[in-house]
């Protein structure tokens, strides 16, 4: 007979007890294949227990197959193979690379934003907003392209912002832009396996990597004072095209309309030839209107056209938005409508009432001032480096480009910062392939999350460091 | 010189109005490329504006590239190669094919959850807490895996209920299941470019259509009465076994001890085979304790284990996790790493909170009394049909299988219920490829969005639809 040592006490229960004794029993080979258990009744009897309590026990292991029931003998252990059944060791993990933590005194970073400028108390009410409607719906799934209100209201934004032509049924909104990006590859592979992508370069890398990983081949193409250069474009053959025409991700080049015209252009010579449209920080323009996106002139179906709220709002938001032509729309429905929503309908909702009730405009025009005097404040310092350094990209986003007359490495250069705890961030990680010309050593200063009355400090500090550099 | 009509009582600034114009005579090809504009200061003098005005207005159009400013000359209409730039036609899109709008009397849909059953006022509670912490923080970017908080929460989650052994840095958090099986079929693009994937015939088709859609071999296998059948398992020569041991999809079978440790050994046969384990619905057995994971079994590092919130919590909230062994964690680091997270932080917080709170057992084990109830009203109710049916894969999830003794074909029996304002969910669509033994026609029957009060009923209704076929 089993000899458990029950305890009425414990806070498991007894049935478990017993479980719990005849499957490690039989996990240690104690009790062997074909064994045959005590009856239900027999236990019972045996352990003081009702015979409901063994027969939950013997049930359990039945149901997860450590015993059998044979009808009209009773309760056999089954044959399990391998009776090596170890508790998994707790395997070490390669963390991700920790990120330095070291702290700098000025950090120009150019992928920060000023999460201050996060428009609390209206989200807040939102949020409560959403949540006082009870509504159950709520927490059903919605649409697989997001709620059609949400792509409606984006739909009337990039209309009246950003000259974007479009149906709401084209536009599809998911968990930030890698996501989307991801989408679009998967997208990809349905008008041929591997399509080739070209990319200015330098461009966003994170776009590079994401095609690549998903078995995408890209094409670097360089670029002149207009951005991507078509006759390297030509030669490529490309199918897709991936750009950031209303300033250029790094360098803040603005697409001239001939070249715009030029690339729709050669978009329009192939069938399936395709131009992403990039559109990631056009929000922010100091001089003059936004320029009008190349998705608002394209007449063919050509431009795939792409944006997030990660900057104009905020990174975790996760909420971005892209709006395919017609033919890739049709595509999606067919082979790629079936993928649930990735963004979670109360965000939705709270998203929509945000842009719907004008909290949005309102918010962007604060924020264009708030960078707006950050970028003056930013430019006027950099005066300390008279002729020692050209400026590039000054009118829009979020940070500027600066290249200097030096001798010296980007390296060097950032070296010799990050000594007085001054952050300054490389050019050349943005390059795909190495530039085919020279370069002068260049940096991306980026603005956001530097305050406006810490900028001419931190430019002093940065001249010093550099000063016996140029 | 241009003849503009000026409107100082329009909201739009005199700037644009002059940009705008001048921009719509260079498109439709009133001023000739190379044509020279009027100087600032004598088109201010003739509009009777200020010359910053038109300053601005020029300064815009070289902006966009429709004029070029040439030094001590002046501005020229700059060489636009097309100019046929229409305003893009509204393209007409091929919807997704509407869902049928026809409602029943009672729908027993496998796929539904009761949405009455949604912790709103906790959920609400805990979101107002998170908007009341004026954390700046939970808006910026976190971690891609999921804040370490609710990696944490979830790994002593699975571990406590579900016997899953692992690290929190093993858990990866995402928008949804669709997410995360997109995920890992990337992870697998970077074992080999096309995995050979073993699916269990019927399946849960979702992960069929994410798997093929991203390139990968699937390969269908059989069942037995306990589970994948390991035979054609080891002639498929997959690399990847995607099962639901715990119960079944849709089938409802537990797989046993025995053929657990067959399919953990087929896995150890060689290096790069892996086995996930889609733990979808086994927050919900009404029979005994839930069956212990299979990846708590398993000491070599096979085991990927997969699981969402979406019937323990609500769809819509769109969390699920991943454990990933070792192995694949690194690859995963070295990888795919980059993507950012897919979950708003405001989400991962209420989450954290609902789970570490307490809230999270208390929601469970008050679903599992719920449907429970429904469960036994339906299984009372179903009764009536005696031994017309045999019942399958009772004893867990939100579903149970019919079979039918009769002649006629599952079509015929969902096609007499729906006349009679009866939905029911046919078997046969979960097939990847048609059974190779004869099935009796079968069909799905959930309960979760039946009230517990219309079981009886609806069943009596179904009963009378089928009645004169059986």
């Amino acid at each position: 007979m089993l000899s458990i040592n029950l305890e009425p006490r414990s806070k498991i229960p007894m049935y478990e007890q017993i479980y719990h004794y005849i499957k490690s029993e039989i996990k240690e080979g104690k009790l062997p294949c074909n064994y045959k258990l005590p009856s239900t009744r027999n236990l019972a009897s045996h352990l003081q227990v009702s015979r409901n309590t063994v027969d939950m026990a013997y049930s359990q292991l039945v149901s997860e197959g450590y015993i059998e029931a044979v009808p009209k003998s009773g309760y056999y252990v089954a044959m399990v193979s391998e009776l090596t059944i170890l508790s998994a060791k707790q395997a070490k993990i390669i963390k991700p690379s920790a990120k330095s933590k070291k702290t700098y005194r000025y950090d120009f970073s150019p992928f920060a934003i000023d999460i201050n400028t996060f428009p609390y108390n209206t989200w807040r009410k939102l949020s409560r907003n959403c949540m006082n409607e009870h509504n159950n719906d709520l927490f059903l799934l919605g649409d697989n392209r997001g709620d059609e209100s949400l792509r409606a209201a984006i739909g009337q934004y990039l209309h009246e912002s950003r000259g974007v032509n479009c149906s709401d049924d084209q536009i599809i909104v998911g968990a930030g832009a890698d996501y989307l990006l991801q989408l679009l590859s998967q997208l990809f592979h349905h008008i041929k396996p591997q399509t080739r992508i070209a990319m200015e370069n330098p461009t966003y890398k994170q776009a590079y990597r994401i095609f690549t990983g998903l078995n995408h081949t890209v094409i670097p193409i360089q670029l002149d004072q207009s951005g991507i250069c078509m006759e390297p474009l030509y030669q490529s053959s490309a199918d897709v095209a991936y750009v950031t025409p209303s300033h250029q991700y790094p360098l803040g080049i603005v697409m001239p309309i001939k070249r715009r015209m030029e690339l729709l252009v050669w978009a329009e010579k192939a069938p399936d030839r395709y131009i992403i449209e990039d559109d990631h920080d056009s929000e922010f323009r100091y001089k003059g209107k936004p320029i009008p996106s190349l998705q608002g002139i394209d007449s063919s179906g050509k431009v795939i056209y792409l944006g997030t709220f990660s900057r104009a709002i905020a990174p975790a938001i996760r909420v971005g938005y892209m709006v395919l032509p017609k033919s890739l729309m049709d595509l999606y429905n067919q082979y790629l409508s079936y993928y649930s929503s990735t963004v979670s309908r109360v965000d939705q909702y709270i998203l929509t009432h945000f842009i719907t009730d004008g909290y949005f405009e309102r918010h962007l025009n604060k924020l264009r001032k708030f960078y707006k005097a950050k970028h003056d404040a930013l430019v006027q310092s950099l005066k300390i480096f008279q002729n020692k350094v050209t400026i590039e990209g000054e009118n829009a986003g979020l940070h500027l480009v600066l290249r200097f007359k030096t001798r010296a490495t980007e390296k060097e250069l950032i070296q010799a910062a990050a000594d007085k705890s001054v952050k300054i961030y490389g050019l050349s990680q943005h390059y795909i392939t190495k530039p085919e010309t020279f370069q002068p050593p260049s940096i991306l200063l980026g603005y956001a999350n530097v305050g406006e009355k810490d900028i001419p400090d931190g430019i002093q500090a940065l001249y010093h460091c550099l000063e016996s550099y140029l």
